[in-house]
């Protein structure tokens, strides 16, 4: 009977359910009496590269399970993409440690760094089983229905814009508030399920899978701001105009990119304050707000789906079992069944890697101010039990009785 | 036996909880035979003036319920501070609708507007009864232990900051959140309470009542991050420097006033924004983030503390049971009793109208970097049950094998 050592990491952003999987594996791994131990790398594959590697063998289950609800990469993470002498370096680790299996836990950057030290392995004829198990708040991984860690952070945001619906009846005018998501609108699109009652808002949901027009949104924000004295706007820190050109870039600064290219959009409120001061001065509305969700909407700590949680806790046992019983490599995805349901398959990981999937145009509506309902009908199972649920007082009007 | 009606109204920020103060009169009312009506003005005082009223009494229980469960003011609010010619309008509907009790659930300023209002009522020789009932997330009430709406509000920046920490400790570098509290640090104070394991964040804490000195914080940043790799701080949105110049402000820029004179500070990156560019280019730090946490704080829908719930709700129908019993007008303040219980007075509201009361010496650190015990065991009750409990990977580490 083989015997397997498998190293466990984590990379890109943290989400609210990222160590569930972590977990899933761990204690998946426990199963497996052919795996003699279960490594894991801290902060990522810069953390093999280091080795600094823990062993999750010696963790209690309790502990374990205490790690698994709490949000954010419990071994820390990276934003490091491996080159041809990363891999050399990795490998040494790796051979060093006898390691058999890879799995990591992450987004399309992750997955294309499986899909490099897969590939890199052959090349030096390492035998290395690389698994790549997804995670990503963006939603944009493709094959798969949708992604570990999108519905809690889904339900952040629809959970953020129920109550700045409410906050902006109570006090009104124009709010504006930018959400997460590059190049996918997942997230934004999120906000939608905030709506309750008619006139609830967001009134204007803008994905950066439609180019953006700022003289079309100043148009829009009045229309609604005429008809219902106020607007809740949400906008996607991706949005760019017809030519690529990002709304939120600001001309003449440094932008700073991380070793994938992307540029970095959040922990910056630019966008929000373009926007606003646009709608003060363009439109002469006196109470305009922004707020820019930054990095609340992927690590508050206790607002999570349920169905996230169990869903992140299978892909990480679900890739143990496709590597154990399977023998394959590949990156996990999930796929829809019924209403509702999960399936788990093994994706070839070339099909994945670094590939991003946008919001189909069947969620978006025809003016590309809104989602559509087959969009809501595909959210509303993800986020859970437990939504709040928003009352409205009734209260008849009293006649008039002063003579005013 | 006299037939009184009674109309009730919020004022300023909504909160959390604010509903569960609307339903307390509401629903204290219906055990008076002696009040007749119980309406409600839309907008507060604004709609006394624009004859904006709703018959509260014609409302279901179960509606009322489910209203005082959600976030923000479901009457509407307004930041009208009243004139004289202003209560004239506002005697000429009350008179007309026979109105013999005015309930204003709202802040320091709302408690400004019932003194004056009371005031104006006896120079006009209108026997209105005027009480005040709190509410504020700044905490910022005089003679009170708290007010309704902090404790929820601090429950929020103590899980965001709990979470922001982990993320943090994920991809290291420094993130700095502002919170808001425009004189009072109650709030940014709150995210001390977010901290479970030695070196877990807000590793900096920064309050209005200390004067701000950017030389400082950058050393104060250095030395967290040469220590730690990492930095997380929190900082109150009215930091200013020993002059009272707001770290925030932004010379030459027209700056938003409301009618109380308040400068408007949140809806805003400015802040956040400067501090991370000071750190960027004066420390040399690479990854620094910032985030503004905004409306989130006193809207998100779904963080809430049921002491907080609780004690809103007894706020409303205190003030019923005092004026109808007491007979007297006032502004309710809530007095802590042992460890954990609470108490309801009638103060004059001359006592507590348009005064700000600021964290006491004994909550603020010598260094004014952060909190003390005593703030700590101060707010841990009001938080309320099921705070999140933070999991740490305690797996150790392998020993090294590659050589390297």
């Amino acid at each position: 009977m083989s015997s397997d050592r498998i190293l466990v990491a984590q990379g890109g952003g943290p989400t609210a359910v990222i160590n569930q999987s972590l977990v899933g594996v761990a204690l998946q791994a426990r199963r497996f009496p052919g795996i003699e131990r279960v490594y894991g790398a801290r902060h990522g594959v810069r953390g093999i590269v280091d080795e600094d590697l823990c062993d999750l063998g010696q963790e209690t289950t309790h502990n374990l399970e205490l790690v698994a609800a709490t949000p954010s990469s419990a071994l820390g993470s990276t934003r490091d993409k491996p080159d041809e002498a990363y891999c050399r370096e990795i490998f040494k680790v790796l051979k060093a440690h006898a390691i058999t299996q890879f799995y990591y836990i992450g987004g399309n950057d992750s997955s294309d760094t499986v899909r490099i030290l897969s590939e890199q392995a052959r090349g030096v004829g390492y035998a290395l089983r690389c698994i790549h198990i997804p995670k990503t708040i963006d939603n944009d991984l493709v094959l798969n229905d949708h992604t570990p860690g999108y519905p809690s952070a889904a339900r952040f945001v629809a959970q953020a814009f129920a109550g700045a619906n409410l906050d902006n009846a109570s006090l009104p005018g124009v709010y504006v508030a930018v959400v997460m998501g590059r190049h996918a609108g997942f997230l934004t699109a999120a906000s939608a399920l905030a709506r309750k009652f008619p006139g609830d808002g967001p009134h204007l949901i803008y994905l950066p899978e439609r180019a953006f027009e700022m003289v079309r949104f100043l148009a829009d924000v009045k229309a609604v701001h005429d008809r219902l004295g106020r607007c809740v706007i949400a906008v996607s820190e991706g949005v760019h105009d017809a030519a690529g050109k990002l709304i939120a870039s600001d001309d003449g600064k440094a932008v700073e990119r991380d070793a994938h290219g992307n540029v970095q959009l959040s922990g910056s409120g630019a966008l929000a304050e373009t926007l606003c001061a646009a709608i003060r001065s363009r439109l002469g509305i006196k109470r305009v707000r922004g707020d820019t969700f930054g990095y609340l909407q992927r690590s508050f700590f206790g607002c999570v789906s349920e169905i996230d949680q169990r869903e992140a806790r299978e892909v990480g046992e679900k890739a143990v079992q496709f590597a154990m019983w399977g023998g394959g490599e590949g990156s996990v995805t999930l796929r829809r069944s019924g209403a509702y349901g999960v399936d788990y398959e093994l994706a070839p990981l070339a099909a994945i890697a670094g590939k991003t999937r946008l919001m189909d145009d069947s969620f978006i509506s025809a003016d590309a101010t809104d989602v559509t309902d087959a969009f809501s009908a595909y959210l509303r199972p993800l986020l859970g039990a437990g939504m709040p649920d928003a009352g409205r007082l009734r209260a008849p009007s009293v006649a008039k009785a002063a003579g005013n």
